[in-house]
């Protein structure tokens, strides 16, 4: 059983320290739970054109290091044709942006289910596809609604006909759902019940982990353009160092997983791409195109974009603290914006953490004893090959930008409004008190409230 | 291969009428890609006691039947004593019940994932294990953090421990989950992948089943006991009548998935689910204790709550209009609560819509060869086999409360987050001074802000 799925070709697998035998390598591909439909297997087998295994010849090793260089200049030229691609999107402006990554989760959502789909071209279960597509097309309905309800709420809640639909936004996607919900169960038919519910957990996890994840993507944009462009970047870039990290040094291997990572690749990628975050910030941080958050969709890099930015974009001086193990020193100050320092901790988590899931990705085509999970990018492999760390990485940033970054401004004049129209006198007087103790306990006591605070804290 | 598995007993199965011969019978259960990992099937096979297929004798029947009615019996005992249970923790309080829908899913989770896991018996891979309860502890974590958050924020807030966790819920959350991720990936072991990433799918698929509805089911507690009790009492009251109903008139067979279920029973349990919702809420809208929010979780049946009730527990007039098609009548009109016309709704979503869970987790069970999620309440099977109506109807009646029922009045605690997180300190201090200015110019001047009051009017 293992035998006849040896052929599949793992390129970088014959450079490994760790298995150098024939049979380290066939126990690698014996996965007990394998065995699953034949006909999947079948099928499986055909797509992959499985190879005999032999012990290299001079010239196979030659054909192969052709291969090997082959494939570098394709990679490499498509590397460049997608980087363009992208800076003319950047900077036509926002809509264009947000409909790659549309493009992008919706390529990828094929490629993730067409995985799990490969037993029913033997099937004629049509329902199964059709609600694949459908759970798609709610689940984005309710995300891209959610989007535009929150960054457009002052067009949306004056808007006649979409006023009714943002009110009960939820509850529509909800009964979307419900129904696709009711007609997969309907449509449950006896000698097909592990597969329909296979598909049902795989597109359920396709879902989650593209479509959702993209979600986050999509509102990085709407923050900003850089919350978008420098996570994507950062891994872009620690990608394209690792691979060359990896040629020019790279000894001993990383992860089973991935053969081709290497421990000096990961590291020395990881030095470069905070230092270039570092540069890329600097640079972004002079054009308001990149800092402001979308306010007038039509915007592109000739028009920019107005607003205030946001503190994290102005330089703030730092004073050098005294280290008491040193002699002491003059006091030293360096100016910088906090920006950079986030930049930091961004290309950290695009080095250490990201690639992880591009291994999570890895693991899952051998599971499947897949190379890759299409061929829409020459010399790359499918759309999600080239994405499995972006989605973790767009997550991350909305993350970080909302707990550290956002600044969510209310004026005092909208908080007394809120409390005098929406509140009961009893109430008004339970928020005064609360209020006063918790500045009581934050330990600064302004002198004017110096009575309300002691009685508060006091009671 | 269908053949050793014939012999799994699905006890109503007898009394189909669709499919009486043995070869319907074999069609039936020859799933085909139910050609999971061989030990898999040996552990499976050693659990269900598989009896070997032969023509019924009279003996047969009349064990049969002695068991049905032992079982009736035994079902029918711990119905009552569940429903006695139940009532009690529900007069005792909120807490209460809380704690027992903690201990349902808790329960649930764990029958889910010991589907999945019967492999792993074979296995040494206690990372896998480990890392399931770490998932669920991760999303109860954040479900729990996220409903404290928000229905305690006025306790939360002002708390000196509390702020940061809650400041920084979400992040912490993910970060949390990150790690699981990493983690996840490190542990991915050569020639386990496919079991080790149906796994993952399959832990996700359960948070996201149960854990994540049971929260919703938690947030209607929190919303008023009716909005977890009526629900919960609907769908039990559906399935008793569906279960009487189809006992006394059953004939069709409503799906094949189920084949206990018949058309009869469906229909009967709508009709008798209606009326029974509207007597249930007539009856619950009397007491305080059910239809009031918690804003004190000591609170019980004997001490009751207090709150301005929502409008839908209030009578309204309402008059019948004239049909044209009708000969004029004097103006009639009907006074009832709008919670009546809502219940219709609950009740019609309990007795058509609901019973869908239930079939998608027969066809779960189906689809891995088994009777019951387990063995936990005698007569009954599972906990998930009596719960899986009350997840979604749950996660209903969350969806509808908050579309068509809850009123949004501002509280203290949302007034005070949006102080506390959106205001700058100085902001915060001129937000206290305006407040007592405001309430002295209201002309009452409560004693304990007798202080604020005169300094703030006075400057």
């Amino acid at each position: 059983m293992a035998r006849s799925k040896r052929g599949v070709r793992f390129p970088a697998r014959r450079n490994s320290n760790e298995l150098s035998g024939s049979e380290g390598r066939r126990s690698s591909f014996s996965d007990v739970s394998e065995d699953g439909s034949s006909r999947a297997k079948d099928a499986l087998k055909a797509t992959l054109e499985p190879v005999e295994e032999k012990p290299p010849t001079p010239e196979d090793q030659k054909a192969e290091y052709e291969k090997k260089k082959a494939n570098f200049w394709t990679r490499t030229i498509w590397t460049l044709i997608m980087i363009a691609g992208f800076f003319i999107a950047l900077f036509m402006g926002h809509i264009y942006i947000i409909a790659i990554v549309t493009a992008v989760q919706i390529i990828s959502f094929k490629e993730v289910i067409a995985i799990a789909n490969v037993p029913s071209r033997a099937r004629s279960l049509k329902s199964t596809k059709s609600l694949n597509w459908y759970w798609l097309a709610t689940t984005m309905y309710f995300l891209y609604g959610e989007s535009v309800i929150y960054y457009f709420k002052h067009i949306v809640l004056v808007d006649k006909v979409l006023l009714p639909l943002a009110h009960h936004h939820r509850f529509i996607s909800f009964i979307l759902y419900v129904f696709g919900f009711v007609f997969f169960v309907a449509s449950l038919q006896a000698g097909h019940y592990k597969f329909q519910f296979t598909n049902f957990a795989w597109t359920h996890m396709a879902l989650y982990l593209i479509v959702v994840q993209a979600h986050f993507v999509m509102n990085n944009i709407f923050e900003g353009m850089i919350w978008f462009f420098l996570p994507a970047a950062l891994v872009i870039t620690n990608d394209i160092w690792a691979y060359i990290c990896g040629i020019a040094f790279g000894r001993t291997q990383l992860i089973k997983l991935s053969p081709k990572k290497t421990v000096e690749g990961f590291v020395g990628a990881w030095i470069m791409t905070v230092i270039f975050g570092m540069l890329l910030c600097n640079l972004m941080m002079r054009s308001k195109f990149f800092i402001c958050p979308v306010n007038d969709l039509g915007a592109n890099i000739f028009t920019g974009l107005e607003c205030d930015p946001n503190p994290v974009f102005l330089p703030r001086t730092y004073e050098i603290p005294q280290f008491f193990f040193l002699p002491s020193y003059p006091t030293t100050t360096i100016t910088f914006a906090p920006l950079q320092l986030h930049a930091l901790v961004l290309a950290s988590f695009a080095s250490l953490i990201a690639p992880f899931g591009g291994f999570f990705a890895s693991g899952l085509k051998r599971s499947f004893k897949i190379k890759d999970f299409g061929d829409s990018i020459p010399g790359h492999g499918g759309m999600t090959d080239r994405m499995d760390c972006q989605f973790i990485m767009g997550f991350f940033a909305y993350m970080y930008y909302h707990t550290f970054i956002a600044v969510y401004k209310a004026s005092v004049g909208s908080v007394l409004e809120t409390a005098i129209t929406r509140l009961g006198y009893d109430e008004q007087v339970e928020l005064v008190k609360s209020m006063c103790r918790y500045l009581g306990n934050q330990g600064v006591v302004p002198e004017e409230l110096a009575a309300c605070i002691e009685f508060a804290t006091r009671a």
